[in-house]
């Protein structure tokens, strides 16, 4: 499914907070009658979007494939959409079983906001400096321990806080700046710090060699801040 | 400025209803202590978008240019932008004194809808024939008597439905349609007409001999339908 997480409290279910699972939850039990609790591959935060996101349930119910997503976005509010469905081979789980995730961050560079565009990128009005930013991610490609590019709080509750960054990728596409973060895990926050980082990278508030102390050390002060969830999109996820 | 119009009713100010006009002229009233109107260069339906929509007003006020747009942006609801402000010369009236305009109509193609662009574009779900729209847009083009391609009671008040237009140009960018409309004045409605009966003629619903009875008799029904006005925006102002 893809969605508009502007108005959700992010995926997961909550008590008392509209969220992305639950809706989807709910609008299953309308279609098929069924209560069922689906496996989302990821958990976004408040505010994050999605343009790929892949969920899976267990159902003795026959209902068409096709029949499942005419239904669910007939049902489903508009700014939530299924876009495909399939058969998967039982024991299949969307996050346990998922190699990899691709994540896209949104930047509008322009002096002025983009009335077409609220909530879904970061109003940044100053330029970037994209030779400095993809010296930088280099940096953070590879496998690291990216405690310093974690939110406090999530980091206790970790086994490992080492990932392996596929890659960090950055494109002008009609005036936007697009940052693409590939990896096979992402810690909580991790992919708005590696973009705040690399914005002070690009301003001259941090050096490369913050970077690679940060890879070393652990210390969150090195990279630099969370950037907005507006601008964040789950944008593939790999099996 | 632009808009995002979706949650207005048009541009021209009117009783019990938000619009445009007095959403800007009220952020001007708030900046500069002066109660005024506001010419603005075409007044767009409800739910109608502007890219780049040009007013303009008589002031007193020595506010230069720079702190007007900063100013106004500040005040304005995020779905208005002043993008850029200048001193025009004396007597000049941004509606009377247009050559023309460029209108675009954005069309959403994919089987499933887009939940990033709500109210931003039309959704239809089908294949659309380039060439046979293309080849009936060439008749649209030069000047003609669009009686047919007006919203009926918006006849009776007017001098001549003979308008020029420039060109029909049919894009595609990134999964949508785009087709672009520019020329010197547009009946209401004409935009919305002209794209509904281009997707006529896609559909076989439409022949290029019922585009020329059309332009001849002045037969709305020959037309297509009205589309949405939400795939609708002013792109351009020419002068």
């Amino acid at each position: 499914m893809s969605y508009n997480g502007a108005r959700y409290h992010g995926y997961q279910i909550q008590n008392n907070a509209e969220s992305i699972q639950q809706t989807v939850e709910s609008a299953i039990k309308t279609l098929m009658g069924e209560a069922v609790t689906i496996n989302g591959c990821s958990r976004t935060d408040t505010g994050v979007h999605a343009k790929e996101f892949v969920f899976n349930f267990k159902t003795e119910n026959n209902i068409p494939c096709s029949g499942f997503v005419k239904g669910m976005n007939a049902l489903l509010p508009t700014d939530i959409a299924i876009l495909s469905c399939e058969e998967a081979e039982e024991g299949f789980h969307a996050r346990f079983d998922s190699k990899g995730k691709e994540y896209l961050y949104r930047i509008n560079c322009a002096d002025v906001r983009d009335v077409f565009a609220e909530n879904l990128a970061l109003h940044y009005p100053y330029k970037l400096d994209y030779e400095k930013m993809r010296s930088a991610a280099r940096l953070l490609c590879g496998t690291h321990d990216f405690a310093a590019f974690c939110k406090a709080e999530a980091k206790e509750h970790l086994v490992t806080t080492i990932r392996t960054v596929y890659s960090v990728e950055i494109k002008e596409n009609g005036g936007y700046t697009e940052v693409y973060v590939s990896g096979d895990g992402f810690l909580h926050n991790m992919v708005r710090i590696i973009v705040g980082t690399l914005i002070y990278i690009s301003e001259g508030k941090r050096t490369e060699q913050d970077i690679v102390n940060a890879l070393e050390t652990g210390d969150r002060e090195l990279a630099g801040k969370t950037v907005a969830p507006c601008g964040l999109y789950l944008n593939k996820v790999f099996y």
